[in-house]
């Protein structure tokens, strides 16, 4: 087994998943005026959010493979069903913008974060399997409560965005936001909050 | 010659290809309620096939290159003919899906499959002639009996599939079945049976 | 910390970011005589200037992760934002191509210019806190007056470009040529420029 | 100077260019008969062609850039001026493929193969600048007779393919022909015509 290729591999995948919804964007009508891209707007936001959630992606599976010791057979396959959920995200935020965040795109967005998401907390079982619980890895996740946060939140954001999309959107944008700001009170509130 | 370079190019390549699919996955009409996602369905379900079979082209140039001792100039061409055949995926992907598994695209999808298959046997057998008969990669690919049972099972499949395109379809899966679940037995099966 | 799958990531994102802006150029009407290139001129020129100025990020992203010495996990998100700038640069680069250069798409174009100016900058920043004062990377980059010249002038050519496109153009021309020409007396007169 | 990262960046773009051509492919009027792929075939066949010239460059980009010794700045601006000529091949080749190889089609795709040609051997000699007289890279590259003749023909086939498109298409299968076989005679023969 060869680290380096799965990376390599997974870089460029992510690398051309993260560039290609930009050729979503496209100004309507073929106006050349500040008020043709009014209609642009909600892409261009469902174009941030999707950049974001991929970037911190690529950040979380560049630490997370720093740490793996022993390639195993079994991580490419759940290396390549994390890349497939993540493939869908270009399709669901062109369909989620264009319609200027409407309820049923708006949740299909969330149920691929959310296929995503159990796929990395897949990932990141299949490599803990092969480490062992005393690896540097089972040590740096702990109890991967963000992982398990997410999901959660996810679970709660697809039923919301139907009931309304701005709900589904606040919580996608929170999830972004806890991997983003590197506050250890927020996983010490979700430790307190999960172990009651 | 330098084996790290093909390596990479080759992981740029179907990096690209496993992506760019998702292209074609379009929302039609612009409706945004979940009945519009119906016609999307063919596309999505010939995409995952795709996904499934660059994933599994993926792995194994992975594997194969692992065990290349000495690169050799024949290697370059055998390499870029078969992702020559591989790169025609997305387009026979996109006309399947589009005609929902209507007979000749159908029938053309496996038609490039077959010739990626023969391109992969073409490449594996240029590598074996550098390496020679005793060298790790010999051991390691045996008789390469699934490769052969691959290519056998898409000739069948591409008449199959103008006669009933879900004949087709359902020997297409079977081949990435054979190539995914690690089962003894089938290999085993097969050996019998190319014996006989 | 891994620098080199930091490089490996932006290169993806730079190489494709640089190549799918030619998927923008296409004859309209579908005629194929000389004259119906006309309408394709000014597209193509829009991209000759973004080819270069992706170019130019490369190569200096290329110099600077050569002095990095102690990447930090800062680094990270301060690439990903100047990615995330430059991966509109397709989306500016053909809607000002459409347009001939209209006033609003050739501000916006310089806009995105200044804002991936200012990312790259505190990309700088966040590379120089985790190296020091005394780095390879402090002496090598000097009081960095290239950057902060681009940065001045894109904040005159974005305005220069809403009263007259051509000057907002000859602006980003002026800035691409400051970085192309390896002339120390460039370099002088804007020190001298800047000191007084 | 990084040669690798060089490397790397190249076969990013190389990579993209020789895939996102197959996006030009696309099935007219939406049939899925046979009949209905024939429009396709001159798209295809100029596909083909592009895909063997971009595999030609890969490969003797490979190979340059293994012979190189002493990386040197100006190696990063004479790639990039090759890449950029390279990168307009997908827009010449689309543009040739739906006219049927009409002749200002055909004449333009010669000329960007001239430009990248004469690209190429602007490379070669900043980098035979850089490693000097008496490097491998000198003595590996001897006279660059495939290369001075692809220039010749290129010059050729430009005017022939504007008084016959089928001549010029001839010369561009001969230049490739002449890199792909690797016939001795063909290199010894040249040599005896140009030392004429």
């Amino acid at each position: 087994m060869n680290k380096s290729r799965v990376e390599a591999f997974s870089d460029g995948v992510l690398a051309i998943l993260i560039t290609i919804m930009v050729l979503e964007m496209k100004v309507p009508g073929g106006g050349a005026r500040l008020a043709d891209l009014r209609p642009v707007l909600p892409v261009f936001l469902s174009y941030v959010l999707s950049f974001l959630y991929l970037g911190i992606y690529w950040n979380n599976h560049h630490h997370l493979f720093q740490a793996v010791r022993r390639p195993s057979g079994g991580m490419l396959w759940a290396n390549l069903h994390l890349l497939f959920w993540l493939s869908l995200v270009p399709f669901t935020t062109a369909w989620m913008g264009e319609h200027g965040f409407a309820p049923v795109p708006t949740a299909l967005y969330g149920l691929v974060l959310l296929l995503a998401g159990v796929a990395y907390k897949l990932l990141v079982r299949a490599l803990l399997r092969a480490e062992g619980p005393d690896s540097v890895l089972a040590r740096a996740l702990g109890r991967d409560l963000k992982g398990s946060a997410s999901v959660v939140l996810y679970v709660a954001a697809v039923p919301g965005a139907l009931w309304h999309p701005w709900l589904g959107c606040a919580l996608y944008v929170l999830v972004a936001l806890l991997w983003l700001v590197p506050d250890r009170r927020i996983e010490r509130a979700l430790a307190e909050a999960s172990s009651r």
